[in-house]
Order: C-alpha cells, then structure tokens, then sequence
C-alpha cells in the first residue's frame, strides 16, 4: 500500500519513478495560459492568510462548499478570514476523490512544507502555520513562482488593457518571464448592446479614436493587437460556448455592427454572423504575426441567475455544456486553412464526451510545415483531474500524436496552482509506464524519458514564439 | 484467482474487504424508488415458482431472450412456466459480461441459497429447488423484504391512485416502512388527445370534480398533492426524455389545456408549454411540502411499433436517447431557484456520454442551505451494471461531492432486486478502496468506512423527510 | 515487466494466455468488410517495397506524417520510394501511444518477421529486407492472405462495378474466398446533380436501360443488386453521416429525382427524402434476398477544402462527427421492423460517445428468430484501437450480448491489415480473462474459450449467408 501523497504519489511503477524523477521532475514550468493578476506579478505581492491566497476568487472550493451546506456568508459574504478558512477546511474531508481534495494538499506540501490534513480540527493550526510562514519575503508572488521553478507564465488581458503591469515587470530582473495574451471575449459580444457599446467606448479612449463604423471598430482593435504584440504578447486567447462559422458578408457584418451600435438587439442570426466575422479577423492577424491561437469551448456560464444577480460572473455556477461542436469546428479551421491563414491553433474542450471528436478533427488541419501544429488542447476546467486528464491523453494519443502535446498549464487564478504541473507530468509518466509495464510500449526509458520532456517542457518551449 | 461471486465479490483488495465487511453490508436498505406494486406487498403476495416471481415482467430478462433467438412465445407467450423459464436458463450463459449474469447469480445466492450455475443443464433442478422454497410464508413478498435488512421502500404511484394498498398496509405490523411517490407523467402527456381526456375523466372522478377548465385542472392535481401527502408521500418522480423549460404564458396554458380538451392534437411547441408549466406547477408543490423531486430523463421509449402494437409499452423496446440536455436542465432549474422555489432533486440520466454535464449542472443549484441538495442521481436502467455505476460515481466524485451522495435504489418491478445494493455497496467499497491502495486517499478506513455508511444509507435517511 | 509485442502481446494473466494461444490464435479468418481492391487479388499482385505495398493508400499514416510536421512531397507527393519510407521511419517514434506504433510493428513481424524497431536509423535495413522479401512469389496478394489463414473476404464495390475480377478469381483454385459487397452510396447521393447524374449515366450504361424515371433507375439498381446476387454477394454495406428516415410519399421522391436530373440542385429537406427512400429499396432488396446489410455511420468526410481539391477523397482528411443519431437510428429500423422486412442488420458506430446508445437501440429490433440479429458492429476507423475496442465490448457486453457478436473485420485497404484479428483476439481474451481473474466470471476456460472462438469466428460462418 501506498502513504498518501508520498514522493511517489500517481506512481504505481519502478519505472513510472524512474521516468518522473529522473525525467521529468526537474524540468521548468512553462505555464502558456492562466489568468493570474499582472499587478501582483508587477508589484511582487505578499498575503496574509491563507484565505486571501487561496479562498477569495476560488470558485472551484465555493461549489464544493455550496454543495456541503455552507451558507455564502462563509464563502463569498463577510465572515471573518478564519471563520471562511474554517469553514473551508471542515468541508475538505468531505471532497475526497474530487480534485480538490489532491490539490488543497499538495499545495499545502509544496508551498508550505505542510503535511497535516486539513479538515475541522487542524484547521486553525495550518491557518497560523501558514500565516507565518506568508510573511516572509520568499512567499510573495514571485517567490512562489520562482519555487516552483517557472520559467514562463502568459495572462489574460482585455484588448483594451494597457499593459502597464507587464511592462513595469519586463524593465525588473526577475527568474521568470511574464507576457500578456490578447483575448477580446468582449469585442466579439454584442449580445447587449449596451454592454457592448460601453466596450466601444473605452476601446475608443484607448485608442483615441472616434469609432463611426465597423471598419473604425477593425481598425482600432488591430491596433491593440498591434500594441499587444509590440509588448511580448505572441498568444491569443478566446472563451466560447462553440467556435461560430455561419455565412456572413462583409456589408452584412456591417449593418449589424451599426444596428447594434444604435442601441438595437440583434438577432440570433446576426450574433452568429458578428461572431463568425470578428473570429476571422482575429485569426487572420495572428497568422499575420505568427501567434499562436487559442479556443476554450464547451461552457455554459452563469446558468444560476440569482446567484449572477448577487456575486457576478466566474462565481462558481457553469457547467459543462453539450453542444453541437463538430460542424462549426470544422468549418472555421477550414476556412481559414482554405485561404492558407491558419497559424498554430490549440482547442481545448470542457465536455470530455467530445474529446475523440476534437482529437480527430484537429488533427485534419496539419499541413506538415510545423509538428503539431493544431493542437487538442490539454484538460481543461471540470476535466482538470486525474480521469480527465487521462481521457484527453489517451484521445490524443489514440487519434493524433501525444509526443507532440505542448502539455499543462493551470488557467488559474491561484498561485498556489503551480503543483499542477507536477500532478500531470507524475499522471503522465505513469501512464506510459504503464504501457511499458505491459509490454504495450518497448522498455526503452531513454526514449520514453526524452518523449516526456517534451510535452512537459520542449515541445511548448519550440512551439510558442516567446523570444521572437 | 477469485472465485465466482464468493464472499469477496467485486473486493480486490483486502482494504475493499475491510470497507465492506466491516462497515457497508449490514446496513439496512432504503430503496427510495421503485416500481414494486403495493398490493402485493399490502397482501404479502407468494409466488408458484421462478418464473412467476423472476421472469413475468422483467423486460431486461425478455431483451436478452430476444437477442438470443428465443421466440416470443417463451417470452411473453403462452408458453408453460416451465418452458419459459428452460429458455431463460439456455439464454443465461449467453449473458456473460452482461449484468444480467450477475443479478441472475447473485439473486439465486441471496434468496435461495442456490450457487449452481444456472444454464439449460440445470435448470429444471433449479426450477424444482426454488419452487419449493418459495411455498414457505418467509419467501412470501414481506418475507423476501425482511431478509434482505430493507427498512424503507418507496413506490410510483399515479396522482389518481386511491392508495388504498398504502393505507392498508401501514395499519399493519411490519418491519419495513412503505410509501407512495407522486408520478404525474399521465398528466403532463397531452401527445394524444383521447388518452390525455381519458386520464381527465378518471380525475374527475376520483377527486369528485368537473374539469371544465386549465385552473380546474390544477386544482384536481393539487387536491391529489395533498393526498398523497396525507398518506405519507414526501417524494415526486417524473419520467422524461429531457426537462422542458420552453417560455409560456397562463394564458397560452389555458388555451392549449382547453384546445386539447377539445380533442384537437397540439402542435410541439404546444405540448412543450404544456409540459413546461406543469413540471413549475408540480415543482411549486413539492417546493412548498418539502418534497424531494426527482427527475429521470434519457429515454426513447417504445421504439418498437410492432412490438409497441403487440405487447404494449415497457416490455423491452426502450433505448438510451442522444437529447441536448444541457439548456433545458439548466433553465428549469434555474426556474425554480430564481423564484427561490427549488426543493431537494435528483436528477437521472440515462445516457452516460452527459454524466459530467448532470454532474456539473445539478452543482450549480446547490445553496449551501442543505448538503447535498441537488443530487445527480445512481446509475439508471441500463447504465446499472459495473460499468455504469462507476462512471456515475467517477464523474459524481469527480465534479461534486461523492460524499454527500444519497446512493443505490433498484428502480425494479421486482421483489428479488435488491441485492442491487449489496453490489453498489461492493463496487463503491472497492472503488475507494483501490484510491487507498493507490495512495490517492489517506489510509484512513475509519473515515472513508464513515463516508461509506453515509452513501449507503446515512445520506438518504436524513435527505428523504419519511418522518415527517 | 513484459517484452514489447512478445508472443504473449497484450495477455496479461496465464488465463488471458491460455483462452489466446489455446482457443483463439488459430482460427481462420473471415473479412466480411475491407476494402481490398479485387483486382489484384485476381491478379495476386506483386509489390516492389513497403512504400508501395504500406504507405501508398495508407490515410492513417499520412495524417501521422502531417502532424509530425512531415511535408506532403514525402506524403502523397513524388518524392522516390525510399525517402517517402525514411519519412515515414522517422515518424514512427512519434506516433507511441497511437495504433499505429503497435500495427506497424505487428505487420512488420508478422509478414517479413522483423523484429526491430522502425525508426530513422534502421529504415534502410528494414526497406531493403522487406524488398528482398517481397520478391518471393508467396509474398503475392494471395500468400499474404494465405499467411494470415484468411478463409472468407469480402470487398466492397460500387452497383455498376462488372465484379470481372471477382468472376475471375472464382474460377481459379484458392485457399480463401472472395464475395463482392454492394455500396451504392453514389446511388443515393444527390447532392451534386452533375456527379449524381454522370453516375447515372455510367449506370445506363451498365445495365443497357434508359433512366427516364424514378421506376427506371429503381429497376436498373434493382437489376444490379440481382447480378450482385448472382455473383455470390450476400452483403450490402452503406457509408453515411448518419442514417436518414424523414417522411415521404413516393410521389415526392418520383418529383425529387425528376428535379435532380434536370440538372437542379436540391433542397436539404428533398435530399433527405431522397435519401430516406433509396434506404428502404436497398433494405427491401437486402431482406427479399436475405442479405446481411451494413451501415457505417458517424463521419465528418472531406472537411479540408483544399486537401479535397489536390488530393480528393479518402486522403485523412475526415473525422468523428456529433450527430444526432438516435432518432433516426430508431425511425430506420422501425420502419423496417413495422413491415416485417428487416434483414439482419450491422450498425458501426465512428463517434464512441454514442457507443452506449447503438448498443441499446440495437437491441430493441431483435425478434427472437435469430440469435445476434441485429448487431452492433465492432469499433471501426479513429476506434480501431485498444481502448476504441475495448469500449465497442464493453458497451455491447454491459448492453447487449457481447456472445453474439459476429467479432473483427479489417475495413482496410491493405494486404497488411490482418493482424489486426490478432489484435482483436488477443484483447478479447484478455478482457474476458480479467473477469475470470477478478471473479467476475466462473473460472471455466472451456466455456469461456467457446464463446470466444464463436465471436472470432463460428458467429461470423453462421451469421453471413455465404454458402447459400
């Protein structure tokens, strides 16, 4: 029997230690996506508990706590820190074999050398434990990174942000690189026009222009791509429910951006249409700059709308849609193959049920000028556990090429995320130590080894442009 | 090697044996959905032989049958018991890997103390063995019950049923508890005007009423509400193909209500107001009692015409569907929790492919006024087996809380069912189990034997208000 | 730890050996779906090298060559034999974890008994080994197949084929069989109505008829499905997205043809109704004949443009879709249940996420007048893999009765495919061999090892009328 969370935690193998430790352990953290906070990258923030570090904006221990019983006061209202940690910690017993059973005690091993579980009883003595141990210099923001050993880590910024953050923190020596990625979720949202329009208007101050038509609208969003770039920028990011690739033509997508502009709803029709366009635009000028593209697709978002009333979106209250993914994946990476303009892509998907199918279509758009080209994205969200995880590796290693994976990222909030890398890179080698085991992959460690650095470090290392 | 469904069936593992041995097995049952019929149990009901108690009725055996070449006339024909039951027995090695062989295995064990294999060879032995048995008073319907330690059960009950089995059996003496479900399906099926008139007529009467109007026809439900109340009901059942949330009006409510009232066929968008205010309405009841509302969703029904013409509804011709679940599960219960009216569900699914979506929606209505409030329920009709059940639980554990899961029920006709628990107990024993062999769960059997008892029978007894 | 590919390949208990090597291995083997070309097995083509005989026509391994960032020249394109083969070497490492990895070594083995490792640097000995090799006159088509113990094939040929070669390989003296198998996709295919109508004028031609109607081209199709008859054919087969059951009158479909044969282009709704109905015929026709019919359903075909222009079709360029298929699934068979004209029937599924569903709906057509009627077929193109297999026998096992099951076929081009029966047998063993291990199972070899050599083997011999 193994001891819970031991140095050979995931590891079921002589072999799948071996290709851990001495493989794959050490390797760097390019960490491609997350949507940690620039400014407390920038000014090197401190925290005061383990509350604010790990509770507030945690949306994934809120549904669990939700589901436990815990009234919102403790979640999301105004109870003390302790009480919110205690709270937290009394339903942690009660999310074993959820993820964040794993996660809550890996981080507090990794970052704090803390190996109690947590729960009820031990709850105030990790709470203080911890708070001490946050009040070093070391266990600031980038000390934490720097733990870890990560090398490179990309946010998440509106077109219209400034990045003065990432570039305050590019003139400071630091261990790590930061770069921004453009994700412009709300340029490409005109389901409220009033929403939208207050979007145009900041994007108008930013750019100091004055936005009468949709080519002015092109325009100035080309120009914080252009900015964006010209500040390290090399990703693009975008959250949909499903890719949209409905007919469109120009002057079509015109009208509807001046209907909207005048304050009226569109229509169905004419949402898919604005979408279809803008996503074409995009990815026209991260092929024009040799970006890497991303899509995160399969989400239904704020589906409780009291609780959207109250606390906002990214709350805690989306799931995992079904919809209808394959025509409309099909059709946009096609459309943009059909006139040679399609940079490297990665697609990541929330409903595991759609993963072969993800699998297999990326894989059509290959064109053999750049080893993995397309990419099916890893994990992601819900399926960022131990059954997920295994699923999308197996998808893509049954219908495309796992040696060419650009690997994990955490999409987190958190800095505290980071053990995730090690979660997957000791998931990973397990699983082709098994397959080795079995006599199903040659007992060829060197070269399995080899294949294991590069999705967890190599292959993202030469696939991203960061030091174009 | 194990042997064949000896004393550690399912356990790999001697902490799976420990888990079930010492904490699950002797647990009572509360089997808090079924289709038994109550004047059986009202009338403590014997049976002649095997066939009559194992055979009649039981439509997984049937499909089995058919699917091996078996004639209807063994089937549901006119064939002698006997006969009957010899081509069930020739059909049973065929069943290997299938549940089937299981249950069928397992139930000759549990009842009869039978372990012979039951093949063509055997089964008249078997037929003569188990036919004896059953003339003793202990294998009468209460007898059977009794043994297996159940200590609730709760049946699906039409809103016109009289209860009459219900009533009489409570003023009995016995060691189990009995309740009616509230199951309004007829009520909310307008497909076909003549059965839906037919189904008024029989309100009509036995709530005394003339249904002349949408609100008369509430009303007659609600009175029935309040029946099944008083006769200690606390629990609702729906059976759909998928939850319908379609925007509607009272008014267009009433005009459909009296337009099929009329005998004129509804188009689908009216059957889909139609059924969308009654799932509020019946939801608003249970609300407001204190019910726990349950919903299973997944199926085509009745795929079979000649078979349909033939032998009726629920004889082996039902299939698992591919719905779009997704939006209409969302904004029904988002419905119910806008308005703050949203009681206890559970919610089942018939088609495995969208248990992580079920996991992840029913999560999104969660509280944090009950623990475990919105449930995603036990693996349903095809999906109970090995397989099923354990991605169910995975996908549960996964992105919810396992712990807080209410567990097993049989959902059978049958009074030989239920040592359906006792394999959930075992697979559920054995899945943590092998998450502490593994070094995925602490090595802590007193706690995860504690969850384990939860699961298997804590968590019902406190969601389910039988003690009203 | 097990040798890679040993002689105990993919068994991993003494059990999972013994039902292998004892029961399954030798078997002969019946092919009843691929795609061989029949000209060359009447001609009992030589081939020069493996670029020739492996990678020419190979879609799999191209789509693994583009995304390892190889270029088409060394693809499709017209770079010499022996680099296109260097190309494929140096993917071969990359595609570990694929199917790929595991048939080239198998095939490798099996027809030239090499046993090294294909990679960049031994491409050259294992070219020229092979080349050598070939030149022997038992390396021909028909050696090949002889080698594997390939008893029955069935190609797969288009209603205005001729089937000379089939003719002429019937008169020859041969160790296996050859039947054609009819698939008149282009019959059904309306879409593009200067293809569809060049296809009937190829079909006026072969049957020496006008087509001057809707009765015409049914009696010339009609006339072929006779001459197929004629010609030992006992098995339909048909490649949709999906099968299509919408409602028509005969006089629709007679308008629907007359519109596409005077050159204009459908409707959705008309090509579905056309489509609907040349379904029934061929259906009709299958049952009058007691054919064996086939769908295969599930595809995306063709979604990169610019691929179909340079390289058309059936070049990897397809995928998984997500189609809706229960409806008309369940519509199809139905229709065909209802007038008691359903033929045996084999349904393959492309998407596994509906795996569950095929299997169930499957089931419900069976009439007890054959064991295994209706199947559903094993895992087929992006499945043809260990988990992809694994999970067609466990759905259809858990579902249905996996005993039943008329077993693997290649659906391969090439004369190198056969081991994947092999491949079949021993997972089959293995998984059957589990449940003995975990008691899940009796421990009765000679039982067990029965049921596998019928889904091997004696199921296809009584399931396919070839000896009518």
């Amino acid at each position: 029997m193994k001891s819970f969370l031991d140095e050979n935690f995931l590891l079921q193998s002589k072999i799948a230690e071996e290709l851990y430790h001495d493989y794959a352990r050490d390797l760097p953290i390019i960490d491609y996506h997350n949507h940690l906070p620039p400014d407390q990258v920038a000014k090197n923030k401190s925290f005061a508990n383990l509350t604010e570090i790990w509770l507030d904006g945690d949306h994934y221990k809120w549904r669990a706590m939700r589901a436990n019983g815990v009234s919102e006061k403790f979640i999301t209202g105004a109870a003390p820190s302790r009480e919110k940690f205690q709270k937290w910690a009394e339903t942690v017993p009660y999310t074993m074999r959820n993820p964040l059973y794993h996660w809550t005690h890996l981080e507090l091993k990794r970052y704090f050398d803390i190996s109690d579980r947590l729960n009820g009883e031990t709850a105030n003595a990790i709470y203080d434990r911890a708070a001490s141990l946050l009040e070093r210099p070391e266990m600031a923001v980038r000390g934490l990174l720097t733990k870890m050993r990560v090398e490179t880590i990309c946010t998440t910024d509106d077109p219209i942000d400034d990045l003065a953050h990432h570039r305050a923190f590019r003139s400071d020596e630091t261990t790590f690189q930061m770069f921004p990625a453009f994700r412009p979720d709300k340029a490409m949202s005109p389901e409220d026009p009033v929403t939208f329009n207050n979007y145009i208007d900041q994007l108008e101050e930013v750019t100091n222009t004055e936005i009468r038509s949709f080519q002015h609208f092109i325009d100035s969003l080309k120009s914080r791509h252009d900015y964006f770039d010209q500040n390290g920028c090399c990703i693009s990011d975008h959250g949909l429910s499903h890719l949209e690739a409905a007919d469109y033509t120009e002057l079509q997508v015109q009208q509807v951006f001046e209907k909207v502009r005048s304050g009226i709803a569109l229509s169905v029709e004419e949402i898919r249409q604005f979408k279809s366009a803008m996503l074409v635009y995009f990815a026209e000028w991260d092929y024009e700059k040799s970006w890497v593209q991303q899509y995160h697709v399969g989400a239904f978002r704020n589906t409780n709308s009291n609780a959207m009333g109250r606390l906002g979106p990214d709350t805690g209250f989306d799931s995992i849609g079904d919809f209808q993914q394959g025509r409309s994946l099909w059709k946009f990476l096609d459309r943009m193959a059909e006139k040679d303009r399609l940079t490297k892509t990665i697609i990541y998907n929330l409903n595991p049920s759609d993963n072969d199918l993800f699998a297999a279509m990326t894989g059509n758009f290959n064109d053999g000028n750049v080893a993995g080209k397309i990419q099916f994205g890893s994990a992601w969200w819900f399926n960022d556990q131990k059954d997920g995880m295994t699923k999308q590796i197996n998808s893509l290693s049954n219908i495309g090429l796992i040696s060419r994976f650009v690997g994990m990222l955490t999409d987190s909030r958190s800095f505290l995320s980071f053990p995730r890398h090690e979660y997957f890179r000791r998931l990973l080698c397990n699983i082709f130590a098994e397959d080795i085991r079995l006599g199903e992959l040659p007992n060829d460690t060197a070269w399995i080894g080899k294949i294991i650095q590069d999705i967890c470090y190599h292959n993202a290392k030469s696939y991203f442009p960061f030091d174009k």
